[in-house]
């Protein structure tokens, strides 16, 4: 089968590999319908993750029919059409027992990192029972990709953890696939305003179609100034980092109120200051993870009532064989104005 | 000035009464600008509250300009737009402290019951720093007339206690004032379906252009089985009763899944039948309560982005002189087509 | 080997069974070194389960030493010192992710009902990974037997549900195995009061011994007046109910605080009255429900440290080879002033 | 009246001030029995506060008897033995709505701040009838003055925001009166671990008398090595920072488990390194702040069936008029051995 294959920092060949085979009896093999590239699989690529393997298939995204089942696997047989998730979860393990999957001893974030992932024809699904969604006709095959990683990481990670509630005012760093993300999920609590921060002009306009009510860009505005015009000098009730590096956390720092959360979604790659100094006293909630795909089945219920045209999201679409341009335009997402890149497999 | 006042069972009278006046110095005097019935007043009207003085002057729901203020209010002075919300709160006694103003040894529902209320061009507030919420001018005074009473104690004793999470199936027993206020409020937080329940067709036919995802009614449907067709065989996750009789009681026991809830909105006269028989084992939250007006803030800043027309509510409008008609027509709801009865005065 | 075997209403046999069995991959085989009796034992002989199968052995707490484990098996290995959760949990299906391990699909309250239990030398134990657990040396075989049941029903349905927090009052209707379980556990939360009330003086008694600050008996006692005086006349913040009859449920309606919770963890045979028309008003949370036994880990952490002496809990002890004799005891508790009985395997 | 006197860094002056006197109507003045001194006494006699005017009467701890009450206190009366709070609380103004007492708008700590304190013969406290608590006969005098700011602030910032869960470890950075308090307060909630670490011995040896299982010195000790040994390889639940310095916050970052939270009680003077690279996928809640003192009658009722002898804390015992020695030795506390004053008026 063709497959996405990672050789090393900068090294990475669409190239043809042995069809995935049921290793343990919990596994399932899914014939892959449609993938797409998540920001992660770009660091990989560009040798942020050393201890990738060579010869591993990347991507953790992606939707699909089932092919074949192991021997234990009770809730999904073949030919169920499914949504795989990012995360594997045994579901016996400590952290799986309080819901922590995102920890699980024996699972968690492996699929195109730890074992071989979604950017290929088919794909083997740990514990399947626990990891594949059974995707009803009714949800939209795009938007039940984004339910694979980029939605349950803003909702979980962003809106839950960040506890966005009817009325509050929230502020999103960063306009890219995961912000923007969480600028859909917030929308499913009812805040009353929703300030995307981005450089990127065009992103920040997708961001008001998605349903922003305001945005600014550090380019031209003094961020944290305009933000206390739009929520009052007292910043915003929650500010929610979704870039992964020092200059969107201090931001958030900067106009979060007291008694506000700050929700850190951005994967970070390197320390950041923490201005206790000030922030002792403000009665904050700060919290950091990643994604434990608890509420992907919520999230599909939830959407398919929403007004909000995810579809938007998808700016750019490729059949599988055009893999490797794919990669290229979502490398250089701002010049071609990408959002999340479509794979569709023949 | 003029005012509707209780003397007794099937006895109120629109008459001249001397205007409020500040008693203590917490007290603030609103003069109103609109006002509107609550089920409450025509129960007790109807006799059913025959703790009321003869003498008193009904209504706890209105807006209005604070023409004065006690010597010891702080945060509110004249001039202010204000809604009085139907709770008065002294904020210091040991209910008030756990935020169950609903139980305020010095204040609770008070308004039109134990203290002259809002059915008058003047009204005496206690408690004016806690008890009236400032009227920003982007807001509705249709829909802050919803504020006093009917969307919060919606939002607080239904979609609150009853816990309405995204992708939630609902099922609202009865669409009065109350239950279409609750399909309102449970819209904030993005149930996959809202099932509303009545026997007034005309009702039910609002309930769909106000959000429901469908209509039931027991003349003509099994109830219990066309909620099973809808939610799927286990139940709805949350039953909210709105009336305050034993049927909706009974079909919400019916209809609720295991782990679900049951949110009991209505005001009940008799006690009912719980079958403990087979819900032990359910693991059931079974709630009630009366409103404590602590997300009226809340609400009126979530409402403000809503795409929902909350006026539909307010079906008849009238002026303040013509409240004996209004009476008639709300008592008269069902042949009226009535919902809302809004009342200006001039 | 020797079992307890149900053969229909007042027809259960010591007798000779084939030894239990690996049957699904998941499954493990325990070797039982110590075994009880529960309520709902006795309820089976005496015809309240009629869905119980001819032939099925009883009983579903017990610790035990794994004598083999099924090929999916990954947790837990043979030789492991383990606790038999009462709860079989296959933590795939939907119940299962939201935690309602009581309801899931596959499992749920199955040991000694609708497959073979405890009450036997071995038992097939489904989906181990999830439903045993390994048992620390240093925690006591007696106190390990009261967490495979009584002791998370009390935490979970009665203490978590019922939401006891530092400085509470609580009242408890019952000083069975379960109230007095109910007693243990929600010391561990720090409440003010705990009234323990009961008819029969020696377990009101063991109650005091245990942690109760009070106890009432309504044989004596106007239980009502008697809670008021302790906790004042508002009553109390938390009723529990932990017999499952309409009076036990009665007394918790009458003595509840606005504002406070009751949690019934008795099982039900009837319906009951609900005198919404007093309680509609009250602000309160009801709870029901079977044992999750998601807080066994946590509750076996958390008694390690405690001060109380729950070995006061086992009042008879016996060899596995006198479970006959055992049954009476049980059956006939008050006279034998017995509360939980051991049974020790040779 | 006497009364200690804020002057400037490094000048106060124990002399003689006019006696406190009733300003606002919802005032009460108190004639004190005890008051205590607390490290925030200590930073603002070195300068750490330059925004103090001279002239102020230092202390927000104390307790009393009720001298005089305004004209708009309703709960207090004169004679009432009563605990100052730390936080004046206006219960009227949008933090106060919220419970976030400590973001007053009108009050807040203010208290031998802002306005006149509790280290005087009489005290004027704010916002009587919600910020001063009536002390039951029953309550022991010194552990209720521990109920005016250490409790409270060791109960709500770190035990409460930290969630200490039954079974959990804990680990407490720093012995001083804050992390002791917490050490007390955590064991409301019956966690199974608690490791205390200090660099003095004698503060270490009262941990263990008052509740610490385990005590670890940075000076003799890995730290985290040692809390592994002890919570196991992943680290412990919960980590609580209770002196307000870098390096007790590395400890904390370092010894906190995926899933885990840290509290920051401390009160810190400078920035400090989050490690985000590390901790952005460990799924972690931070949580900052000041005292709301809203738990201040929990845990004097949860207190009353204590088996741990909170008198401990008070290591050192002066008439009032022997202030200065008490500071004296509470800033050489550890020379001193000294955890808590109590001054005692005559």
């Amino acid at each position: 089968m063709k497959a996405m294959v990672y050789y090393g920092a900068n090294d990475i060949r669409f190239e043809e590999k042995p069809k995935a085979q049921i290793i343990e009896p919990g596994d399932a093999v899914v014939r892959m319908i449609k993938t797409t590239i998540c920001g992660t699989d770009l660091g990989i690529w560009k040798g942020k993750n050393p201890e990738v393997a060579a010869g591993r298939i990347l991507g953790h995204e992606g939707i699909g029919i089932v092919e074949e089942v192991g021997s234990a696997v009770k809730n999904i047989k073949k030919g169920d059409k499914v949504i795989v998730s990012c995360v594997s979860k045994c579901c016996s393990c400590d952290y799986c027992k309080e819901q922590m999957y995102s920890h699980c001893r024996n699972g968690g974030w492996i699929l195109g990192y730890m074992i071989d992932g979604t950017q290929a024809e088919y794909v083997r699904t740990p514990y399947a029972d626990n990891s594949l969604i059974v995707l009803p006709e009714n949800v939209n095959e795009e938007v039940a990709l984004l339910l694979s990683d980029a939605l349950p990481t803003a909702h979980e990670i962003g809106v839950q953890y960040g506890d966005v509630r009817p009325g509050d005012t929230v502020f999103i760093a960063g306009a890219g696939p995961v912000g923007m993300s969480v600028l859909l999920a917030a929308q499913l609590y009812s805040p009353s305003a929703i300030i995307v921060c981005d450089m990127d002009e065009n992103r920040l306009k997708l961001a008001k179609e998605l349903g922003a009510t305001h945005t600014v860009n550090p380019i031209s505005d003094n961020v944290a100034e305009k933000v206390f015009e739009i929520a009052g000098k007292d910043g915003v009730d929650v500010a929610i980092e979704a870039v992964g590096v020092p200059a969107t956390w201090d931001v958030c720092q900067d106009v979060v109120k007291a008694g506000g959360n700050i929700a850190v979604v951005g994967v970070h790659g390197t320390k950041v200051d923490f201005n206790l100094e000030k922030l002792w006293i403000k009665n904050l909630k700060i919290t950091t993870g990643l994604v434990n795909s608890n509420t992907t089945e919520m999230l599909m219920r939830a959407i398919a009532t929403s007004s909000v045209d995810y579809t938007k999201m998808m700016t750019h679409h490729f059949k599988f064989s055009e893999l490797e341009q794919a990669y290229d335009v979502f490398k250089h997402a701002a010049e071609h104005n990408a959002m999340k890149v479509v794979l569709a497999f023949e």
